[in-house]
């Protein structure tokens, strides 16, 4: 077996190593390129201006960590021929690629799709054009593959997806809080009546695993200032959308402006979805704010200043919805600081479920030496954050006091 | 004296803390918020996947060097006054506030004029607008000021510019040898008559500092292919711009088209080169790429298409120029597989002239225990790469057999 | 001021530099320098082989830490003189500085005093010796001293031991669950109404502390091999005391050999305790391990043999203590492989309560940015880990099956 | 194949992995399990305090980087068996298995023998022991063995003994300087005609590791303050060992007394020099240094409280032997400062040769796309550290001026 591979290098890994065939040609096709230009983290980098890595790297680390993965257990004694060595290999790398530009939330504002739908529609046409060479890969994809630990892998609280985000937005950030042992995580799996199991001695690496997982959440994924530019973006491209509904001209890049004037829907073929959609990255957004600092709508422009220059919203995590008096409050203040801006158009209210273990919807399994295999939270003696922690959020300009 | 300071989260050196007041000021000011869209390496994300960090956070890296420094010197009994402090803080922050997108080479495709002298102008224009509070950096800066180790620190062999970016170019490609002893060196810095020095003891860390310079030159700088994709870049914008003053219409950011059709004796006024300069950015090269892919002459949509998908030329280091044969070969190669296309708009050469360490220009001087102070070549019997190499490169398409 | 700095490389944290004048002295005490050959973990390295770190090595980190809260404190405006500064630093420097060979456990077979006293001991020793030079610092140790957060940062939950500790013993060990958020969490600390307090930003960071604390626990202080090996030397010890108190020869290095034969009590002067204690260090019990594997008496022999080639006890940690019935299983096994060994002689038995944080000795107060104190425990809504959790062992020779 | 491993945790490389069976038999064996107790470093944790890294822990790294390397030469179609895979892996594991206490310099002192016999006389006990496991490693380890290569790795200029040690020391001692991108290097080796090469593209990583490990070598390995201390060590136990020979009594373990009273020499049969060399560490040399603060012999006394207490000599590297003006000067102010001790016994001279790359005696071979292969010197245009460069030192006690 003389295997040549192509090296890209990891300040993560040191070194990710990629067999020349299928996978690189994948990665070497202008769908998989694009990710390039899409970052894992969004506006995070406004916060942590490190946080710059994109999705590419992510899916190449997460392909890293899946073939050391690949060979723990084979090293077990659990079976994986290469056809499914190369199968999951090419699902995990191609899991986001249907990701769009910037967050989840910017996604649902161009269209209506799930990113994971829009990942297995990229990876269907890819098939279509590699002559079913992706067949096995969309299976395990899928869950239809008998062999349920390959899904596991690709798609489970312990996937090789979570492994690495983690693990690499630990790292670009610099918040070493969120630092997990993955390598030793990795080590520890097992495969137990076709299902992924941890062995016990790996228990404490998993804790700190979920303990990181909610850490990261509060401290990077949804750090106030991160989640204030989001919203920003958000309304601002909802704004462009409505002043193009109204027929309004705005200076913008032909890819974006498809989904801007015309929302897809059923009516749009896949296969014209596909085409334009996979011209779309982070760079179309950006140069949109750019074009629309100079915006003749206020609000438009208003909000484009801001996100361009970092002037950005004040955002509050709350326990509650906010109530009445304070959003009453909060317009009166708006309206005096921006006369003539619409207060109502600068006030953002969300709210923000997580929950770092969700056992009822796939539990991680613990294997002990003697064969006994019992869900996480029965061996484990500390917090889990299985119960979902709901907050609100409220946000809106800098009131600056003159 | 209650200082509150900012803290930027920093994967390299943990945090970087700054006080409030002129930096932080500075920091916010939508000229260095543009930094944030620069990258430090331009195109060399396409070798170097991490490559993404930006001028903004080289810019804030260094600051955080000063800033030890300041602090080793003074415990050294170095006399810096807090303005002076304040001042070459400022002269570091601001040392390439005037970068345009992308590399060097790509400045000029764009304005006549040397980032430096760019940077200069920006501080002016800020120094104006803060009402002379950067009268010091700007003396600094410029090497006006009397204590002449204030410039070494902005700008010399040892200024904390080159080694914030080794260290950071080092740490966000992952090539490990270019890692520097940065705080060892900081640490054995001192001042003699006036001069930047390094005591004995730390001349083992100045060898080493060189030797990771030039090799960081070969193996990320002038890596073949990022440079060849500087090249593609570098080709295409002169298409472009050809296109332009033939008076053909060409899609690109308004930001960027005032350049693009600037005729080149067109003499801006320097308020108004300021003015639409600060609005470049790296976004804008990248939308036009995206635009260009399209472009009905089919030079410009060739580069266009390859840089965008990640299609590069093949470049080749030489020792000499390129012999009259070998070009002719691989213009009949061009022809042949690229029909449509004229071969010589598709044949790069160029030449790169490195030299780690100019003792000519300014020496490093070791300060030994006995208080005698030598030039670094004196007291080194190893190699410190004075001497300037130069390559020769020619670039052309993949000559792929068919 | 020109204060000339000595600099120890520190790989945790690049270096450590100590001011010439009180804090070098006493570095350079023998007393201090003692503190390299006594081993922070212990025979944890039996576990982890790179755990060979000193008590000398962490104290120099500690101090490195408390050299950084300083500076941090002073630059949110606490008030701290030079006096005060060099005291506190000279108190975290020899808070350890009693430390017998080895763990706390062994201590206690050497001499009936607790480390802490043993440490003012040395302090007071010391003081007098450098003419009342260290009263402040002893002052601020036994916490005499008004000003109550310059103890806190010596002994508290937050004080620069256990952030020297865990991070180091993190390092060390490899094992990166235990990496904490030091510098994240120095950052975050202030002083208010006299006493330590973090700021509302840093909440995450110290959960993360208290989390990473609980699984060293677990994980490195309490692993199940390594608590093995230190029953064993407990045991061996107290054989060896036994046979010395029946008037046996055994070979022992003098200095230790003192403490074997005749136990120090309120009758020894505390000069001639501390001149022979002094001399006490990790390698007078390696030698009687050594000298031991030889000893006529086949239960010293035996443990000492078992030590030295790492033939380690198997140890159990169970939720109650050992059954009867167990107890009585285990001792026929141990009888039934060993005859020529008093079975009851090899079946160690103990308990280990942790509680990573004591929040009703000393709170964790969290200072918000409306100048609201809170104790920790009132403003997380995670498991902070304030039950003691008791967990019971049992220790004793693999049975091997012929 | 259900392999299972034992995992060490290696703060270096994270985790070192190691099949059951000959390969962990060999690593429980007292014989192995000494290297525990003997550093890798010997005195340099008087100068890098982090360096109590054993020669345990050193050949469990080269054993897991010999690993990695057998999968990338497979990976590139270089065929080796299972049996040579285990063969070269017990011969790098055991490659230091001789090595006795301290330092090269010291096992002079005690056996007449190069460290490298006594690991060969090891391996043959230990294959004895193993009826013939060994055959094949003891024929790779004295280079009988006909596939060149695998001799190579266990000792070459770039065996994996030197890429564990540099990238360990460097590590511990927080070094940095001495960084080696061993994982490149691992990555890029190939083997051609039976030889050992490395890929052009690792041509700069080679440069980097012959410039680190000459800098490790001034740095590190002949730091002055770890030579002035292992100087003194020398010399205590060649007083020591002529005070013996007079038949003065001194206190010493007995496994070093054996040694110390009458040197192994021919007539000493293998099995008694090896029976009593297996149980000499560290921890014996230590234990005579703390014996004979008290010795009678006044100069053995002031060498070992020096050594104990770290009061160590000064060491001075010259380029020339020290001339006899300079020698009488020292020697002058030696007895002025110590009038009870003969100055000559305190002052050490000697000289050390260092060649980072020795391209004469087995040069490094670099494999070309084109399929050529030359020597490292033909294609480099930097330094390669070839000629040895000798130095010359003095050693001797501090002269205070009172």
């Amino acid at each position: 077996m003389n295997q040549r591979r192509k090296i890209f290098n990891d300040p993560v890994y040191g070194f990710v190593s990629v067999p020349h065939g299928l996978l690189l040609t994948l990665i070497d096709h202008p769908y998989f390129q694009r990710l390039r230009r899409i970052r894992q983290l969004g506006l995070s980098s406004y916060v942590y201006p490190g946080a710059l890595h994109t999705r590419f790297h992510h899916a190449l680390g997460a392909l890293h960590l899946m073939q050391e993965t690949i060979n723990v257990l084979r090293s077990k004694g659990v079976e994986i021929t290469d056809q499914e060595s190369e199968g999951v290999c090419v699902a995990i790398l191609l899991h986001d690629i249907g990701h769009g530009p910037f967050s989840h939330a910017l996604e649902h504002a161009l269209v209506d799709l799930h990113h994971e739908a829009l990942s297995l529609m990229f990876m269907k046409a890819l098939n279509k054009e590699l002559n079913g060479q992706l067949d096995l890969a969309i299976a395990i994809f899928t869950n239809q593959y008998p062999k349920k630990f390959l899904y596991q892998l690709v798609s489970g609280q312990l996937d090789m997806d979570r492994m690495d985000y983690l693990n690499r937005d630990s790292f670009f950030t610099g918040v070493s809080e969120g630092v997990i042992g993955y390598d030793r995580i990795i080590i520890m799996l097992d495969v137990h009546n076709g299902e992924l199991v941890v062995e016990e001695k790996g228990m404490y690496s998993i804790e700190k695993f979920l303990t990181a997982r909610r850490l990261m959440y509060w401290q990077v994924y949804l750090h106030k200032t991160g989640v204030a530019a989001e919203q920003m973006l958000i309304h601002l491209l909802a704004r462009a959308r409505e002043l193009a509904l109204e027929g309004k001209e705005l200076d913008a890049p032909r890819d974006l402006a498809r989904f801007l004037y015309r929302r897809p829907d059923e009516h749009w073929p896949e296969e014209k979805l596909l085409k334009h959609y996979a011209r779309l990255d982070d760079t179309d957004l950006t140069a949109c704010v750019k074009y629309w600092c100079d915006a003749e709508d206020p609000l438009l422009s208003y909000l484009s200043t801001g996100l361009l220059d970092r002037r950005l919203f004040r955002l509050q995590w709350l326990n509650e919805p906010l109530d009445e008096q304070s959003r009453t409050g909060i317009l009166d203040q708006i309206g005096a600081m921006l006369p003539h801006l619409t207060p109502d158009k600068l006030l953002y209210e969300g709210r923000e479920s997580i929950q770092a273990y969700n056992e009822a919807k796939a539990p991680i399994r613990i294997l002990f030496k003697n064969g006994e295999v019992k869900n996480l939270t029965e061996c484990s003696d500390v917090q889990l954050f299985t119960q979902p922690v709901t907050k609100y959020f409220v946000c809106y300009p800098k009131i600056s006091i003159h």
